[in-house]
């Protein structure tokens, strides 16, 4: 299957190598910026493009790995003059599958539930791939791509997918963010962030264990610890921004407490 | 020596195990709740009191955990009538250790920076553990303590050992919630929290692995996709508490990204 990349972001640059590893024929890559495309398509061994108009016509499937705004703006030039047959998929969480009606015949989504870094491969076996498709034989060939990847696939609406989406902002980028405000915060007083690896360590395999996060909550917010919180708002007050989070997700999780009791 | 533990909470038992397992003669355990109490001394083997009265006068440590408010207002009762000769040690991240003077001769801070359950043991051998203390000699005696347990004991004077468990709040309580945020809109769904784990894994892999959390930072916010970031708003519409740190915590990210550019 001839495959071309639109898009050479972190999301595009990991599922191509998988894609590639698992023998699918990636002929080219598009990027808007010469570097990324060039990059990308070096790694992959294929040519690049960063003109619209040099796309291939002739893929079997044009996998789309845009921000949002730009998948919506190039999708009518994407989709112009390419064959009846070619497969149209885009990557993004929160991007409704209708959005390709009337641009092409074939489409659907393809949405793997991880955080992706140019420098960091990862495992596609164990990465959650949310699928759609406007037609059951592109359903399943989304399904054959999907299962020679990972081991779990998911049929799922776009509706359902943009709620997983959202959840998993919370839960990987959010939350990478606390660990970022940490680091700063440790950085004030010259301590390496890697103080922190065992608690961070040990908040993740707590869940990852299976124990539910609420269950798995501690810290001074959670047992209502006003004094503690006090000063830490002090601590903060060269940190307006960061200050007023500290308060409002404390209060977030004493309410998230209160509401688990009454249950 | 012989311990006195006051308190019975998640630190207290997994402290209290683990000096326990390293040779130290946990005496007794001190909570208001009998039920605290009598768990925790069951598991030590020892004996237990739910009365300030009846701790034992004679030991040669008193390890201290309580809730920060609870360790002000019951700490004249905890050292009175001791004897001079005695250790006091809290072990409160944002607890001065000046709270001791004028109560005990010697006393100190024993901080352990981890996420604590009753339910689940952790290796204290990883844990970052900061002491202080008023003597030199007190000093030693926590220094040995902390080094029989953990491979990593720092001095810290309470203004650092402040700071760090305000790092530590992010990097664990908050961090945790937004995992907590993410299971309560997944379940809304009918998806188990499961379907996350390989997310939140590669997520804490990735900072664990050397990456500095900021620049591991991914998502809408870091690329300001304004267009998804509105639509989860939306999807938030009916947990206002959530939509409101949604777009907090999305421009503080976008924020740090623009300073980090600066820089």
């Amino acid at each position: 299957m001839r495959v071309v990349f639109i898009g050479a972001g972190n999301l595009a640059t990991q599922l191509s190598r998988a894609m590639q590893n698992a023998g699918y024929d990636i002929e080219q890559v598009y990027s808007r910026t010469e570097e990324s495309a060039s990059v990308l398509a070096r790694r992959l061994g294929c040519s690049y493009t960063t003109s619209l108009d040099d796309i291939f016509p002739e893929a079997d499937m044009y996998m789309v790995a845009l921000k949002d705004s730009a998948l919506t703006e190039l999708l009518p030039q994407i989709t112009a003059g390419k064959p009846e047959n070619a497969l149209f998929v885009h990557t993004a969480g929160s991007m409704p599958m209708y959005i390709w009606k009337g641009h092409a015949r074939h489409y659907g989504v393809f949405y793997p539930m991880q955080t992706f870094s140019k420098a960091r491969d990862v495992d596609f076996a164990v990465i959650p791939i949310f699928i759609e498709a406007g037609q059951d034989t592109d359903l399943e060939a989304l399904k054959r791509l999907g299962n020679t990847l990972s081991e779990t696939v998911m049929e799922a609406d776009s509706e359902l997918r943009r709620h997983a989406h959202l959840a998993a902002v919370f839960v990987c980028n959010f939350a990478n963010h606390m660990f970022a405000i940490g680091e700063h915060l440790l950085q004030e007083h010259q301590l390496p962030f890697r103080v922190m690896y065992p608690l961070l360590k040990e908040t993740a395999e707590k869940v990852l264990g299976g124990m539910r996060p609420s269950e798995a909550q501690t810290g001074p917010a959670v047992r209502y610890d006003e004094n503690v919180m006090g000063k830490h708002s002090l601590l903060l007050s060269a940190y307006p921004v960061w200050r007023d989070l500290y308060e409002r997700i404390s209060k977030s999780i004493y309410h998230d407490k209160l509401r688990s009791e009454e249950d």
